[in-house]
């Protein structure tokens, strides 16, 4: 088969591999429809993740069809249509059971295209299957499902819900990229009073009002502590959801939330930030960082699939698999190409 | 009356002042029994809290007695014991009204020697006592009473709860001053495995095995994370607990910390610490901050009442009020003194 | 002054009484420019509720002007356009410290028209006014405010949060009348995938489309067990809220949930119901019941503020303050007169 | 091998049956070293569980040493000395995800001697082996793991963390049998004010003693309500646990309550209750049920492995294997023997 394969710092190519084969009872082969490119696959490519040695399969998001499965398989079989979730579940470690499964201790956790092949490919060997794959409904289009392998599960759980944001709250929301807009998109479930989007390009804060952001600060040219402040009675916002991923945002995020508040870090930091203990120490404030652990995965799929949640609007553009390249180009380029996310299809 | 007044930067003196009354109906004033001396009360005396201005009345822990109250206060008469909290609530304000009494906004939280007049004197006025005072049980001493002004709601609060201390857990505590025993104490209400105390100092060590630790770290000879590795099948501390208020032992809690795990701040910081959002992004960590609320007041007040908590074993010193000056001079030296809270007797 | 007074069973009138006047230095007295009538009036009326006693003035919402208070109050003021909360809380006790206003042991909880005189009058005096009053802004009008004296904290206190309304929950509503609805209003701010509103009356169950359910089921005609399981995978609902308060109701509800699932109760009671515990010890079900507590009102508040709640939908009828007795003709026939809530003016 | 097969109402027989086999990948063979009876054993035997057919193998509790593995089974090899979980886990279904286990849509739940043949045998096929089975440390012996199958699970799950026990709090607990038992030891860890043993036999009063309860109640002489008020103030426990399984005893328990507690469910329910809602409509109670699920397991497991659980006590009589009928013949008498879990082992 054909596939993308990392070859070290800024390398990268759609070449002819192996096709991949059944290793364990628990594993399936699927067959791939559609992927995406996430900015992890970018930090991959400038060598920040070491983990990841070059002749590796790049990928970690696709809708597919079951072309095979192990004999210790259950749930799935030939045929089916499915997500592939960017975490793999072993559904037996402690983490597991305890829904941690993006802390998987028994081989799976966020292995795709990092510590095995992933799904930028033909096709793709999937551990644990019965854990990490999730049948889809024929109401629920490709393109619409591979927002649901890491983008969307990542912005709700790991920004909205560890922010529990609660009706009325004021949430700030620093950075409008793809996580961003997700966490905008996913926070309006619980019907905050307003969420604040902070980034420094308008076009991207264009898009925050169409994915549900009533206020955009451009922090280019204005002041989001005192914007925030301006709507909350100078206390600051209730929850803040930092969707950047260097220490100058982080640093925002913790200056943006009131005394009582929290602030849920999203981004992919390279780098320790700051944290003003100095300021915060007597603030009663909660910070929270974390990987997804796919919890919400069936409850998101059961809103994009009643329409509560319009996934499709994240699709900017549209390769043929074959073309991946091209679309990695796009993807490098997404402030100048305006692009979200770049669906590339079989 | 006598008092102790705050001078400026290093000064402080056991004056004669006027005596405290009733400015607001629904003030008390309190004639003192018995007060103590909190680190911060040395911070201040350093210089280090600027809102404290030359000539106030320092001090927030005390047990005393009613000796008025205004018009509108109807849980309290002439003759009442009284614990005082550190804590003052005005109970109406959003944050009130939400159990927040440390972030009140009506005019309370941390306002005794600090922005009004305290403790250290044979009277205070004590604001909102109606929700700032408890009526103490004759089975409490004083002497064990006042160790619920402050320091056992904060330890208890801010850190054990904070913390979601739980059955089984492995707890580290970095700090063996009075509020790292106090959380070591309090920790044990929740059965954990394992109180490992983590210190620079023997002899706080010892006290840490006396308050309920079963394993000490001496961090100056041994390597604090290897230690909680090796007993947590390499994967960290379920609760750390910062009783400190250094970068330095902020910063290795976050390495002590397994994923999922949480590191609950009670130290007072005076600088920011670094935060190694480059490991932990993923690690579904959370670390919270605070000042004491005191909603846990009445529940700790009735385990020292019942004999669950043992609150007589940090009175290690006892002076007279009027040599409350002898008595920081032996708090200043806690460590040579072996020292954990100075108790000034009326 | 006039006001409603009841007479003992069955009787009621629109009499001359004497002026309420401040009784301890926390009262307030309040001008009532607005008012409006709850089903448990009715109940008192039909002797129901025999804490009353002849004489009692009725009622325990309102919208109104302070007009004079007592020493100690210290967040309003004559000339403040205040809500009435049908809830008073003394702020002190052990129950308003933990929010549970609605259980206040200090004189509070549900006083207004049932152990003291209530607010269908042109003044009533409230007790611990500083905790039982909010100031309202000039964005809400009277007749949306009134609606946050009972019904729409009640709905969403003891319906939408003690049952845990989560996004893409199935939600079942049994009962469409005032409570009903305002459950089903709020229940929307969690994003529920579906709200079935489950009734006798087909007019009510039009209603509640209009207030946000999606589905509805005549259980004159239809099954609602058999509905019910067949939108959830023959499961169950994930949330149930009663809002009749008859025993068929309550054990329909404990019929209507799935496994893991909650019942919230909102209905008053006047007999025990069967709870089928032969069916339910496995089930992992939550039972609540609850009275307002009233620590959602400044969120509800501001959320009516902003727009977010219309509340103005639930006033069908208006009437003046000095023709409450046909108002009160009115509402008791609800069903016949289309009436949901009938407000009264000054 | 021989097993004790069910052979329809009143009847069991030590019987010679073929040995279990493998009939899935995830499945294994324990051969049993320990095994308990159950209260739901003697159920089972007068007929009241219609689903348990004659033929049936019994029990649901084991502690054994696995014989063989399916292919799929990666925790678990041949040799290894493990306990079986009475609650079996697909690991798979979204009661599994949840982990909720013992709602397991999957195959699994409580099918071990009910719907499946179970562990008193001398090998027994757990289904699910990698999420069913707990690897025992040395250090914990067969007759103390065997309590791990189900009763110290089941009372700390369904009692004490459903009930939410905290520190300070008074609990009372309806039944001093071995679940009621077990509530009492497991309540402890949360460090309640009092616990309150409710029974009608001064025997079982007596164990309650030696379990951790401080206080005792014989109803049968004593009214439990009235002295549950003594010791509260007026006010009833904050959590009451029921641990008997008929309409009287749950009754009782929403009489002990306080406003704001807590009714936690463990008996197994023959017929309905009376739920008195005109009492407790508004009284912000909460009633909980629940089958185990066992998500405790690896905690508690840890703590009779630290010796922070006494599980050994629970141990009262020991039989053969070969001699289980007479163990059945001593608990079915267990009031007149003073037994309360009788151990069998091979």
């Amino acid at each position: 088969m054909r596939a993308l394969v990392y070859g070290g710092r800024g390398q990268r190519a759609w070449s002819e591999v192996p096709d991949p084969v059944i290793l364990d009872t628990t594993d399936a082969i699927v067959g791939i429809n559609c992927t995406t490119i996430c900015g992890t696959d970018l930090h991959i490519l400038k060598g920040d993740v070491p983990e990841v040695t070059p002749g590796r399969i790049l990928g970690h998001e696709a809708v597919g069809t079951v072309e095979a499965v192990g004999d210790a398989v259950t749930n799935f079989r030939p045929g089916d249509r499915v997500l592939v979730s960017c975490i793999s579940a072993c559904g037996r470690c402690r983490f597991c059971r305890e829904g941690q499964f993006g802390q998987c201790r028994g081989g799976g956790g966020w292995v795709l295209g990092h510590l095995i092949d992933g799904t930028q490919a033909e096709y793709v060997r999937i551990p644990y299957a019965d854990t990490s794959l999730y049948k889809l409904p024929t109401s629920v289009s490709d393109e619409e499902a591979v927002m649901l392998s890491d983008i969307l599960p990542t912005a709700y759980e790991v920004g909205v819900l560890n922010g529990t944001v609660r009706p009325a709250d004021v949430v700030a929301i620093v950075g409008a990229g793809p996580i961003g807009l997700a966490a905008t998109l996913t926070a309006r479930l619980y019907s905050p009073r307003h969420i604040v989007a902070i980034d420094l390009a308008d076009s991207r804060l264009e898009m925050a009002k169409q994915f549900g952001a009533d206020e955009t600060v451009n922090s280019a040219r204005q002041d989001p502590v005192a914007r925030i402040r301006a709507i909350t009675d100078d206390l600051g916002a209730d929850v803040v959801i930092e969707a950047v991923g260097i220490p100058e945002t982080f640093e925002l995020c913790t200056q943006l939330v009131r005394p009582g508040g929290r602030v849920a870090n999203i981004g992919v930091h390279g780098k320790p930030a700051m944290l003003a203990l100095d300021k915060l120490w007597a603030a009663n404030v909660t910070i929270t960082t974390g990987l997804v652990d796919t919890y919400s995965t069936p409850t998101l799929l059961a809103m994009v699939a009643s329409g509560q949640l319009s996934a499709r609007q994240f699709a900017t553009h549209h390769y043929a698999l074959a073309h991946i390249e091209d679309a990695y180009d796009t993807f490098a380029n997404a402030a100048i190409e305006n692009a979200l996310k770049v669906v590339i299809t079989k």
